[in-house]
Formats: structure tokens, sequence, C-alpha cells
């Protein structure tokens, strides 16, 4: 059973294996309410999950150490489960899918665990943790619906209570329920005046449905790019929990939680993964009534790919008009480069990329065109590069 | 003069001021030394410029205060200066060149600060600054060439004295000293034992020529984008203050700063700028003798556009072979793309962009290229996948 006790033991026994993390006061990020940032993207692994995993293992008894740990995940669990497995000197096996990101892998292989590449998917994995499971006798690791795990991410609710004992809300992203259950908990034991929102993505929202619903209801599948939340059914555990102590939960679309990502590089210089963006998502959209309150939102990882890292900033500069690809017709006769080119330095815009293009379906025999990819300031920039074209005879399209 | 009790009153004017920014330890970044980040791209507004220029602003007299403040910049002092004033209720104008990035410009306005943007470049912006002080009689807030500002940076040292009491060797980028002065006076008024040394870039490195010629040497240009610390000529002060205090200075390249760039988002979860990276690219490619050494670099500052930001990491992905440009030559007859695409896709890579080019200069009449940008996991993944074109008969190029 989760206790108070249970989440200042877990708070005892992780002192000195994890990072107590920064509370970053962020103004910057809402007009609205006055947000902190619980920076557990800076935490050991990149992500909270080593609270959970490192109390679970530290707990076992030694005949289930000698056996070794077992764990399924293709993301934070995996790097929690293998760097707590080695701080406690124990072997460690741990299935992922083969279409996890190679940085993914090679961070858990680094941590020293035995690396069990299933061809497939989760489910696929999940089957074949089990099945070595049975063999072996080892301890499976939940990644979420287990009551030790819970208790070791309450500790962060512990932090804050300390950081900022006068809080009045805080914001928890939402995949199987683990981390919202032992924060939840905690701070309504502690501080019950304190609101505790959830937040899951539009395209996994299982425990939103299953709250609106009063009982666990399983998606038939989940898409978000927020991974790390990608969860069908909530945990037995957890969805009770979330039932009795968490305030209102909401859901964010991917356009959401990628502007909160690119919010979170320009105006706090942190990197965030699409399940620890999704707390700030929900204060930034407005999402919440959270009007002139002390408000936490918690960042919960940051391992991010790197190649999708890149698409969500160049995606969130089309959108903001600071990226484009502008698509202008030319007569097919001297000098229209040279114009086009003119038009664009006088504009002060910056030129990534062109890319010129004679004929196709649906052109005259002397048509032709040139793409260029340009660097503006903002919308309005990129409105009056267009408008000169326009005023000067050219036909253009854009992709924003 | 420059003494332990000004950094110390620096300390105390800044307690309630500005963040005592974390200190995270970050074992990934080195095999050879045991490096610690000291994060001032997380204090109040993106970099620790704003310590020294609060601390100078805060001991203005009354006559000062009432006639306002002027500074000139592109970048982090301009932010600093706007937000010390702010606070100190004091008017401030703040020349900026009109090619300066709009989000620093916007930032700097955000913090009340009269905007005056002067067509051209630096230059350009601190003669129009010199002017209107001279009009005003305002008080001019020099970037780095001032005792109070040395002080006030200084105060990062004190809080690594507590935060890493045992630290052997602090990193500092330089632009024109003002930061490395403080830090190096007060670590070694503190602990002469550990070793302090300071980094510029290869296309800015006037500290480091001036110190190796023993006077001050004037650079007829820069070029770097670490461009906070793209400075012609060091100050006075400064350049005397890094004479006696400064262990070793050293550089390094573009290349090497986006380096470190894209380690410190993937192992960190942490946005840095050009300078801010300059101290753990130092460590990286081991440009120090560190080994085994309880190390800090200072990570100065995280305000960079988010545009550049763009670039580094796609160029960061190519140099590790994770995004490319494979052009393959194609005959022009049915089933050629299909075969292409089934050997991509076999490989387990993913394909971004593809381009399509019949005929042009050099090529026969019934040739044709495909360009297609690919994900691939490393370098390895990707000559892999070369490997098996030139097999299959195909001829190809790529980027990397």
């Amino acid at each position: 059973m989760l206790t108070l006790d249970k989440v200042y033991d877990a708070q005892r026994v992780l002192k000195d294996n994890i990072r107590k993390t920064d509370l970053i006061h962020a103004p910057a990020l809402s007009d609205k309410a006055d947000i902190y940032l619980k920076a557990e993207n800076l935490q050991k692994t990149g992500s909270f999950k080593v609270r959970g995993a490192y109390y679970k293992i530290a707990r076992l008894n030694d005949e289930q150490k000698k056996r070794g740990i077992i764990a399924c995940s293709a993301g934070n669990h995996a790097q929690g489960v293998a760097l707590s497995a080695q701080k406690n000197n124990i072997k460690s096996a741990i299935f992922i899918p083969s279409t996890a990101p190679i940085s993914k892998i090679e961070a858990t292989r680094k941590y020293g665990a035995q690396i069990m590449l299933v061809d497939g998917v989760y489910d696929d994995a999940y089957q074949a943790a089990i099945k070595y499971q049975q063999e072996t006798q080892g301890e499976f690791i939940h990644p979420f619906d287990d009551i030790d795990i819970i208790a070791g991410q309450g500790t962060i609710a512990l932090e804050l209570m300390e950081q900022l004992s006068d809080m009045e809300a805080v914001i928890v992203p939402i995949g199987g329920g683990g981390l919202i259950s032992g924060m939840a908990y905690t701070v309504k034991m502690l501080n019950p005046n304190c609101k505790v929102y959830g937040v899951q993505a539009c395209g996994a929202p299982s425990m939103v449905n299953s709250l609106h619903e009063h009982k666990r209801i399983e998606l038939p599948s989940v898409s978000t790019f927020a991974d790390g939340t990608a969860v069908k059914l909530p945990g037995e555990n957890t969805f009770k929990i979330c039932e009795e102590y968490v305030d209102e939960v909401v859901t964010v679309s991917e356009d959401e939680i990628a502007g909160a990502i690119l919010s979170l590089i320009e105006k706090q210089k942190l990197i965030a993964e699409g399940a620890g963006a999704l707390s700030v998502a929900a204060a930034m959209f407005n999402k919440l009534p959270l009007e002139g309150k002390k408000t936490v939102c918690l960042v919960s990882g940051g391992n991010i790919d790197v190649n999708i890292l890149s698409r969500v900033i160049n995606r969130g500069l089309m959108k903001e008009g600071r990226l484009s690809d502008l698509t202008i017709e030319l007569l097919d006769k001297p000098g229209q480069l040279r114009d086009v080119s003119t038009i664009i330095a006088q504009h002060g815009a910056n030129v990534i990329r062109v890319r010129h293009n004679q004929g196709g379906k649906g052109t005259e025999i002397n048509e032709c065109y040139l793409s260029v990819t340009l660097e503006t300031k903002n919308a309005q920039h990129l409105e009056e590069i267009k408008q000169t074209f326009i005023e000067k005879g050219y036909k253009i399209s854009s992709t924003f």
C-alpha cells in the first residue's frame, strides 16, 4: 500500500543516488499563470524514471538481487533500470524492440545492462521478456504499476514542497500513471489545497478516457510523438490513485507539444522530449484554470531523438513564419533569377536552398519554377516579401 | 581596483536578484576528465551577463541613476543591462545594430529598455551610443572592461567554491575577458591550486594572441558563430588580470563548437549558444591537460538563434553519418525507383526527401539522378547502404 512513510523512505534511499533537480522560474512561458519548471530532464539518465526504478531495485532482497532483474522498454525506463542495477551491483537484462532509436539502445548498454533486442514492436519485446522471466525467475520491474515505483516518483513532490512551499498547482504528464500517482498522493497528503493536474497527448488518452468512464479502458492503438506516454492501458494501482487524488486531466495536440518544446528551447534553454513538454503545453495553451496561480510544470524527461528534434524545430519555425518554402513562377527569359534574388535581398531575408525546375505537367513550354527556402524574421516579414512579388507581377505559392 | 571584498559585495547585492545556477555532473562528456557544468545558460536572461550588469547598475549614485543608462550590444549584454535597469527602476537606452536577430531585439524590448536600432554593424551602433551619451550624460555600461562588471561575474566562482569545493580546474570562455577576469581572480585568491583555463574560437582569438604577445593586439576582423565572444580587442583591465591569473588559453574550431552544442543537447538536455559551448568543446576535444581532474566547464549562455541551432544540429547529424544526401545514378527505365526504395527500406533507413532529375550537363540522354535525403543510425549504417547500392551496380555519390 502507498503511504507517506514509503515516499519518505524512498527519499532517504535515493538521497545520494539521484539528483535533486533544479526548480526554475519561467515567467516568460505564460501571461496568466506564474510558471515554475521542475527539471527532471536534467535528472540522471535524462528522466525521472530512475527514481522509481532505483527505489524498487534497492528494496529487493538478496535472493532476488542474485537472480537479477528484467525490464522491457524502448525508452527512459530502460535507462533508469540499467543505471539502478549497475549502482546496486545487480545484473540486468533489458528487452528492447529493434525499432527503438539506436541512441536509446546505446545509452542503456552504456549503463552495463545486457541488451535483448527483439524484432518487432513493444508488445513483441514484452512477450519475450515475460518468457525470459519464467525461465530465469529474475525480478521483472514494471514501468509504472508498482507501489515502490510509484513511491519513488513521489519523491519529486517532497522536493517541490521544499523548493516552492506555496505552490498552488502542479501539472504532470501521464503515460501509465506511475509518476502522477506518486506526485498526486504525496501532494494531497501534505498540501490538499494544491491542485494536481494531469496531461496526455490527444493520440494516447488512455488515462483521460478511463477517468471519464470511471473504469480502465484499453485503447486499440496509440499514436503520438510523446512516445514516453504512449500507453494503451493505465495500471490498476495507478488508475485507482488517480481517481482519488487527481483534480483534472486534459489532452494537448501534437502541434501544441511541438510548440512547447520550441518554447522551452528558446526561452528556457532546456531540451524536453515530447512527454516532457506535455505539462508546459497544457499551461501555454490554456487547457487548465491557472489564472494567477503559482504553477509547477513537471518537465519529466529530455530524451528526444535529435532527428525528431530537428523536425520539431523546423516545423515550429515554419508555423511562426520564420522558415518557408516559396515557389515562384518565372517566365523562361534572362534576368528573372536576378530580379527574384534582388527582391529577397532587399527585404533582408536569408536564402537557405534554391531549386530551379523547367517544365512539368500543367505548365506552358516556356514556364519554369523557382523554389526558394527562406529564413524570415516572422510571419509579417514573410508576408511583405510575398506582397512584393505579387506587386511585381509574379505568381507565387508557399507552404505557409 | 578588483578585490575579493568587491566580489563578496557583488554576491550580497545579487543574492535576491539573480539565480544561483545549478552545477550538473556530466561524466558522459569526457572519458578523461570528470566534467561538471555550471549552467549559466539557465541564468535569468539566458546568460551570465546580468550578474556584472546588475552589480554595476545597483552601485550607481542617485544622480547617475536619474540620468539613465546607455549600452551597446547585439546580444546578452543588452538583455542583462535592460533587466537590471528595469529592476532598479532606471531608464535604459540600448543601441543595437539593425542586423541583430529579431529574437534578441524583442527579448531586450520586453525588459522595458528603449531600443535604439542603428543601421549597420556593431561599430556603427557603438558610435551612435557614444554620441548619445555625450548628449544625455547618461551612464555608459561597458560590456566587460569595468571593475564592477568583472566583480559581478566573479560571483560565479564564489558559488562554485561552495558547490564543488574540491574542483581542480575550471574552463571559461573569453570574449572581451570580463567573465574570465572575475572568475580567475576569485578562484586564485581562494584556491590557488585550481587551474583556470580560457577558450576562444579560432575565428576570434584576440585574448589568446594578446597573451602570447604579452600586449593587447587588435584583430582586423573576427568571424565565428560563437558571436558572444567575437571581440576584436581585449579590455585593458581584463588583459592585465588574465596575464596575472589565467593558467593557459586555447582555441577551438567552429566544428568543435558545433559538436559540443550537439553533445550538450543529446547528453545533457541543455541548449548552449556558440560562446556557451566553448568550454565544453575544449574539454571534449582534449585541448587541455585535464586527465583525471574534477573540471568545471562554464556554460556561459544559451541565447542561440533557433535557425542557427537547426543548422548546427543538421551539420552534427551529417558529420556522424546520421543524416545524408545520397545521389544515385539511374538508367531511365521502369522499376529503378522501386529497386532503390526496396534497398533503402531493407536497411531500415528513413527517407526524408526525394528529388528526381532527368538529364543535365555531362549526362547521357537516357540517364537520370535520384537524390535522397536519408536518416541513418550512424556512419557504419550509411556505409552498408552505400555498399549495397555499389554491389547492385548503381553509381552513387553522397555529401558525407
